[in-house]
């Protein structure tokens, strides 16, 4: 019998045994066959933003059958529920909080059952969504014997604001090199082309545009299509985000001194 | 040939190749077969207290027959010994040195050989440890192999101090969101619901009980069954720990205004 | 058909999916049969002396057959080539910008293909390295394909300087206890026997010679045998890195006040 693999994603950080008390959870489902492979667990805590981006941006690189167990779960114990989103062949179990949020269009998505007696109010993690994410790693068909959940919660998200010559857009990402992943996809990048300059409330810079993070001299803010479906912000050998002051959830503008984008 | 995982606990950090040289150990006994799973390994250095907590509120959520690796080892390459012990079902191999303090009555435990010629004097976690955990891992038999081990080192632990209208315990631990996990086990809840006072050295706080941690106003100090085993201040969207000014060993009381516990 | 252990090493952090995104790159060539072991991934970024450390150090550990995916690659994009390199039965993946400095005569080395198409500019670790990787690990004669590459790329490395009573040496890693990893083979420990005394910028300490962490007085700086092949400095239950005021790549002097080394 096949088992899929489980790649993990949370809020939990490195110095509790919460994901390893996970990982028990889905090992006791699926027996010692099952891989699991961490995507991250160092999203700031409760930043269901940062969860979305990590799980979007990963999702379409895994092995299709693949199952994301994503817990950024602030409101567990509380009436929030749990869903099931099959997205590309890949599956993803996770509380219904707008995690799923960047996604786009869901092949199907249904409402998780409620914790089983005995589980801890405060540990869906480990007592709910790993073992129905091991049920799901077992059984592609296993989603299927749930409830459709027609509306799951999504993000009331800043859209981007397009004018004659600029785009204000959000980041969604400052990695752990400095670059910055603005909410512009690479496939955006013709029309990115003419923008010459970065605004954020800290700072306003010349912007080049570049392939790749060796191109620009140090100090010259470069302007590319990063690895993870976005357009990004970076540095030579430095932190475009403690260049350009900017975090997460921040807004940038992109703008040509020529004016004239349409 | 059914290889048990193997989980592995230690105050490695992250930022060498220290666990990795464990886990190399382990696959070269038992082969690629193995599922190999981090517990935890910030432990702060040398800190036997925080180890013993991970272990004992790890042990019963791991599957049947797992074994687990735990490598807190201050005095490696003295003369203290390194023990295997077995509870409920699963295998500890960790040095004799307080890290079964938490861990209550053991079913059985055994004395592990000296490390091998050629060992290193200061990384016995790779050349002895871990090669112990992976023979426990292809064989629960092994450890009966060994030697018994009668008295195994446990920490002097400071005991809680019950008064009439009031109990004084220790901080097993802060985690991640700034929970402090209390030296009082979930099954006493009963007995401390006429609580509603937490004192520390630093901080007098009036104290509501719930059930999940989105119950309590922010800045509202809550008791609560954590998922654990154990009572845990917490704080709704902050860190308990901060607000406290309290630390893992930290001693915590609880109190009734209303006066008479018994 | 067996599938090789593949052990990671980078300077992608904790804080990213993108480790994640390389394994699973991994997980299309291989299956889900394939062991994943993380050596570190907090290489400072684009450190390529503490990549080679930890390479180099590690390796001789592994299960013969390994393989090792290590990405600390700040010319991503750039022209730089990437490498399959075999020492004693092990593989590396890597760019080749000096990552394998430190591990000696290598047994073959090759170069790897050119990225395929449509890979990201920014990210060869997940879009060519870790498929490299992965048929390697599937195929131990995979590399034998690939054209020889006859002068990888190798650090310009400070050597150590030998005098009458005095060796200058590099600190090759300060590890997570502080121990300061020199650039001294441990088989040169009698010869070293003699040195009583290490200065640094910023200190100058009298040395006593241990076998393990535990023999020293707490402020009494020790050199040892360590578990890494290298001759460290250590200090009981403290940071001899932090006591001397070091880091990685810091130079070091060990002395003799009684003369006369040779």
């Amino acid at each position: 019998m096949y088992t899929a693999p489980v790649f993990l994603l949370s809020d939990f950080g490195h110095d509790d045994a919460y994901v390893a008390q996970m990982k028990a959870s889905v090992i006791k489902v699926t027996g010692t066959e099952v891989l699991l492979v961490d995507i991250c667990h160092t999203v700031p805590a409760g930043d269901i933003l940062s969860g979305a981006f990590h799980l979007k941006s990963s999702l379409e690189h895994l092995p299709e059958g693949s199952v994301v167990l994503a817990v950024v779960d602030p409101g567990v114990g509380s009436s929030r529920a749990g869903l099931a989103a099959r997205w590309k062949g890949r599956y993803v179990i996770a509380p219904d909080n707008g995690l799923i949020s960047l996604m786009g269009t869901l092949d199907d998505c249904r409402k998780l059952p409620e914790a089983p007696e005995g589980s801890s109010s405060t540990f869906h993690g480990r007592d709910l969504f790993a073992i129905c994410a091991a049920y799901a790693a077992v059984d592609p068909d296993w989603m299927q014997t749930l409830k459709k959940l027609e509306e799951p919660v999504k993000l009331s998200f800043l859209k981007n604001t397009v004018s004659d010559n600029a785009i204000e857009t959000t980041v969604l990402h400052v990695d752990h090199f400095g670059n910055c992943i603005l909410n512009i996809p690479d496939s955006h990048r013709e029309i990115t082309g003419v923008y010459d300059r970065a605004f954020s409330a800290a700072c306003d810079s010349s912007l080049i545009h570049t392939d790749h993070y060796q191109q620009g001299d140090a100090k010259e803010l470069m302007l590319l299509a990063g690895s993870q479906g976005y357009l990004e912000l970076a540095l030579n050998g430095g932190s475009a985000g403690a260049f350009m002051g900017i975090r997460a959830g921040d807004r940038v503008t992109l703008s040509s001194e020529k004016g004239g984008l349409q």
